[in-house]
């Protein structure tokens, strides 16, 4: 049975997450494996102490952990679980850190389950714009907040015991979440940001001349600075968060056209009251938000 | 005739930008009078060093000066020309710091032109969220782009007299424009940022539930707080740049607004090939004005 007692952790992937989740893992009690499949990258993690252990063949590291990690992308979550489903430690607990939980929860728990392995859905939400385990340092996951995922068929000391693997870290918090809700909730305050800083940027810097290239370049100001930052994102990493998230994301998306229409139909029909209106509607909410951010922050200072 | 020998001159209105003038032209060899409507704004500003001389009514002031500088909100500077067209030093010049330059401009050259005062437009592209003299900051136009309008009716001497006010500040440059281009210039790189920035607060903080509610502000992450953040503007402000900038800000949001749909189209349809195109080339746009924009940065430096 999955509990407190569990002892080697195997970290799969040792990329800017796992890396990073490796180095942060150094105070903890938990004997640290850790595999990748290039032999160079296992060997830089364990000279620099990213981990204690790895092996050649993945499944001499996660047929002895109690706990696995996954963190690949989210299409090679899925294909690893597939591949090498009957490798795991029975009675082990398999978790992920993907940035959408349905389409990995799902398939998880259906593969792992018949073999007596449970599967818990993550979702840490930390990065940067780099990658690669030499851009990993032990401070990424700090102050995070990470969703531990719940369904029907979650073992619930399984889904304990990876809310306490990651309460070791210097987290924010743990929240328990179904994977629906979850998909729906980061397609709101993360996926379509990306969508509109991608059309924001295609809208201000693909230009018909020269001269009004230059001119764009001069113009740009921080609020253009500010407002894109996430379009240089890696492409081929969010084409995969946003197949994996396809309904939420169109649903958030479409959601914030129409009131990005109704924005400008008030400009157009030159109702300005509306607009102001409208405006002052963001800023209150806005407001709100930061200030209960704010607050928070300092909480957890004191 | 306007023209390097200019020694007075006039800062009207000493909110943020006001102010802050006075305190950056501190070193220069000009008179500084300035004058805002309340008697304690103008005390605090001479007891502070913001200007040198004021007066209680306005006539005193700007019937001297070589240079008015008119820093007040878009439409107080078009009133405060019609209130105040005849009592400007016959060929001096009359400039301003307002957002939009197209209606500015024509009614500014319309009203003046007949008494002998040449109207030139500025556009300092600086600014905070903050507002009034106690706000100001002697290095706000530090590193700023100006845009200095020319236009058929425009004095050449007078352009050259204001381009040559502008950089005695640390500016990073001054640039000629016309009012058009300038004002479609900046609906593409300030305008339309703060409706998309808008239109995602919205979709984001209007919710159906104080359960849903309560997820959206456990889960909104940096992207969110990044591409929203000019959402927090002053209402009232905003609705001020976008009203006298319709045609620009209407044309550039439509053309943004086509390419929002076309990439959640593309998520609709399935199409992810063409979606990672999409933000491929987003992505290489974006990098590509963000290494533009660090290389002149680093050549200021020098």
């Amino acid at each position: 049975m999955p509990g407190a007692e569990e002892k080697n952790v195997a970290i799969i992937g040792l990329g800017l997450l796992g890396a990073s989740l490796g180095m942060a893992l150094k105070q903890s009690q938990l004997h640290r494996w850790g595999w990748g499949r290039r032999s160079e990258v296992r060997n830089w993690c364990l000279e620099h102490d990213v981990i204690d252990s790895s092996a050649e063949n993945v499944e001499d590291v996660i047929r002895q952990a109690d706990l696995t990690v996954i963190c690949l992308p989210i299409p090679a979550i899925i294909d690893f679980i597939k591949r090498y489903k009957q490798c795991f430690k029975p009675g082990s607990i398999v978790t992920d850190i993907g940035s959408d939980k349905g389409v990995i929860v799902s398939s998880g728990e259906a593969m792992l389950l018949p073999y007596g392995v449970h599967f818990v859905g993550s979702h840490p939400m930390a990065g940067t714009e780099k990658s690669g385990c030499q851009a990993a340092f032990p401070e990424l996951y700090d102050n995070a907040e990470v969703f531990v995922t719940v369904t029907n068929n979650s073992c619930p000391e399984a889904v304990t015991a990876v809310e306490s693997f990651w309460k070791q870290l210097k987290i924010a918090q743990v929240r328990r979440i179904s994977p629906t809700v979850h998909d729906s909730l980061v397609a709101h305050t993360s996926h379509i940001e990306h969508l509109m800083a991608l059309a924001l940027t295609l809208a201000v810097l693909e230009c018909d001349s020269d001269e009004e290239e230059a001119l764009r370049y001069s113009g740009c100001a921080t609020g253009f600075r500010d407002t894109s930052r996430i379009a240089s994102s890696s492409p081929v990493m969010w084409r995969e968060i946003i197949e994996n998230n396809q309904a939420a994301v169109v649903d958030a998306a479409r959601k914030c056209e129409n009131i990005y229409h109704e924005i400008i139909s008030s400009i157009e029909n030159g109702d300005f009251d509306h607009f102001e209106q409208l405006f002052a509607r963001g800023k209150f909410l806005r407001d709100q938000w930061m200030d209960y951010k704010k607050a928070q922050q300092e909480q957890r200072k004191k």
